[in-house]
């Protein structure tokens, strides 16, 4: 039976309520927006993650995206990481990887993490097709579809699916040219399929089966935006809006059946069309969750893409986008390693929770003056303790240590907060 | 002459020239910005720094605050600082060392620098007062003006003085008890010294002969925030608002004796009030440059300050903002290394930018596009040479080569720049 039914019918289950306690709300506040699509509960029967819900009016989470590539396929590490990003505090890992033995490394991932994992299931076919030599153009239809299934019954809790990405939507791209082109690895797989083979792309001529397996799993369908903007100059552009408009279809198809579904955005975006970006998805796909990557708000940074990323995610998920996914120092560069996936998470996390913070999620200002008041009484045990990452934050006050232990380095003897507390004890007296 | 003047009397100079051919602009435009305060040009006549203008219709420039404390005051390190913000970009810099020979510390960075250097000359007297026994309280107003006097003399050229923290305004603090009090260090010594003497902050009460003093230097009033918010639960209170009115006025005067004047803002601030704080000061300020320390939009991640800042000050940057003090990730905790500076600058700079490209200064959205055409060709060298830190981006890139030197380890084989290009390119046969 799926959640979204279940919800739909007055009834609760294990995960309804498993969500509602960990985000501290009435659950049937909640079964009302998983009901009504505007939260998805990210979660598979095949395993036993923490169920995680995204949507209006829960805390804005956090996706770290880790995997292997052709150049870089370690599955020790990549377990490593798994951990690192989950001790940091995503509330989700995606499995990305397209190096070395993708199968046995998605299944150990999916075993070892606690959090919903997702996986963007056309690389299956894709790799599968390139390494038995017929070329990526030769996968078939059943063969994208079959990699779905796989990786739900390895117990993926969402996947990515760019199932709006159709001939006529590709055909902006070519009619009115990006700057950037497609920047989407899903994106380009089908890019190339449809332009090579002069077919539809299966993931929408077949979303109706697509539906039934994801439902069978009661699995969640991440509608990747594989015409993202990868340019500032391309974002918001005929390509991206057209790919949302059919988004905005398979979602109301998809509640209709009363499968989950989260929608995917961008990408490269000025800073001043961030809000209206998530304001536009929140119109077109009737309130579903979205889910971005940054958006990074500037092209030129690479190596501090972690920082532009925080901007437009901050930014984003304080006009409403729910669910962001992090972007690393690494990025555009090489893989992440792990100290970069830490920094990744811990970055995402303050521009999650400074949205959070923003648009008034139940709690989250609670943290802050916890955490002042601690400051303010020079309490550094507790500050040490309620802090974002304590490790580092003692690390950086141990290298240089103050000579007085209530104060810190930086203003010595001329601690504002100290010299306050003088003030106000002689003015008590 | 002062520039002010000049500019008012429809003359230019050879600052108001250079800042014009720096920015882009045409001169008798920013003459007229000049003329009306709503630009300030950054110089003094005892040094050699180029001349840096900040407000309306110029790009945001980065401010990087340097010094010593009493627990770490290597003046050779501090040298080095000086020439790892500039080189990483930083437009100004601010010394307000407070530990070991102070004098000669700031004589050494005016020196080093070849940008504006600002200070917070009421440490002076404070100090001197403190080191000779007296105890700070007993600093006198003449002391207090002749430090502001020798910092300008020293070739300093912007100075912050918190002349709106008057008696009546520190009142609100008392009357309404903040979560953080005072956390501005020029605040508390002001407010220390009216609480011990019971008398108004000669910095307002003899702001006439200050303006004298900074105008026989043609320097700039930086008007402190002595009561900026050190929590999130204190932005936008009483206090707060109560300085920036007086602060109001003071402008005004400044602008009527032809002495350039910008307006220093908090702090911290939740993300959904920074808009409307950048609102409010070019209000009440008369369109003032506004110089904003991050805002941080959130209390609980030392480390990670300077991620927290730097989304708090691309959104009042867009939102009007002019000139970026930088946060360091060793906010908080210490004095910043020369590795935290150049970090400190880099994020800054990323957040300047994004604000720029989002306000729409001429030239800043080039820089992507055509940073974003080299990435588009894989055109490896060209990103290097363009992108915002090249010695980062390349020591990233070649800690985990890829195998082809056209790609990069993150997608390998499957990177989407490369597949696209290679369907395009059978497209167009």
């Amino acid at each position: 039976m799926l959640v979204m039914k279940e919800a739909r019918d007055g009834r609760t289950t294990p995960e309804l309520e498993a969500v509602a306690r960990e985000e501290g709300i009435d659950v049937a506040l909640l079964a009302e927006q998983v009901a009504n699509g505007r939260v998805a509960i990210m979660k598979n029967a095949n395993n036993d993650h923490r169920p995680v819900g995204v949507g209006e009016g829960l805390r804005t989470k956090v996706n770290a995206n880790l995997g292997t590539s052709s150049d870089a396929s370690d599955i020790e590490e990549e377990l490593l990481k798994v951990d690192a990003a989950i001790e940091a505090g995503a509330d989700a890992v995606m499995d990305l990887s397209t190096g070395g033995d993708i199968d046995h490394i998605r299944r150990a991932v999916v075993e070892r993490s606690t959090v919903p994992v997702g996986s963007v299931p056309i690389y299956q076919a894709a790799i599968e097709a390139r390494r038995d030599g017929r070329g990526m153009v030769n996968m078939t239809s059943d063969e994208i579809l079959d990699g779905v299934r796989k990786h739900l019954d390895d117990g993926i809790d969402f996947v990515t699916v760019h199932c709006g990405v159709t001939r006529e939507v590709a055909g902006h791209c070519r009619r009115t040219p990006r700057l950037a082109d497609v920047v989407s690895r899903g994106g380009s797989f089908l890019m190339e399929w449809m332009s090579y083979n002069e077919k539809e792309n299966p993931l929408y001529e077949r979303y109706d089966e697509l539906m039934d397996i994801v439902g069978e799993y009661d699995a969640t369908i991440s509608l990747g935006d594989g015409l993202r903007p990868g340019a500032l100059a391309d974002a918001n552009d005929a390509a991206q809006i057209a790919e949302l408009t059919v988004i905005s279809e398979l979602v109301t198809r998809a509640r209709e059946r009363g499968v989950q579904t989260i929608v995917e955005g961008p990408g490269h975006v000025p800073l001043d069309l961030v809000a209206s970006s998530v304001e536009l998805e929140k119109s077109l796909c009737h309130g579903a969750p979205f889910y971005v990557l940054g958006p990074l708000v500037t092209d030129v940074a690479p190596g501090y893409d972690h920082i532009g990323a925080a901007i437009g995610g901050a930014v984003i998920a304080m006009s409403g986008a729910d669910f962001l996914c992090y972007v690393t120092p690494a990025e555009h560069l090489r893989l992440p390693t792990i100290e970069d996936v830490k920094e990744g998470v811990y970055t995402f996390r303050v521009a999650a929770h400074a949205a959070d913070i923003a648009k008034g999620v139940p709690g989250a200002r609670d943290w802050d003056d916890r955490f002042s008041a601690a400051r303010r009484a020079l309490d550094w045990d507790t500050m040490m303790e309620l802090c974002l990452n304590p490790e580092k934050a003692k690390t950086f006050r141990d290298a240089a240590p103050p000579s007085d232990g209530r104060l810190c380095s930086m203003c010595g003897e001329y601690c504002a907060v100290h010299k306050m507390s003088g003030v106000r004890e002689r003015e008590g007296k």
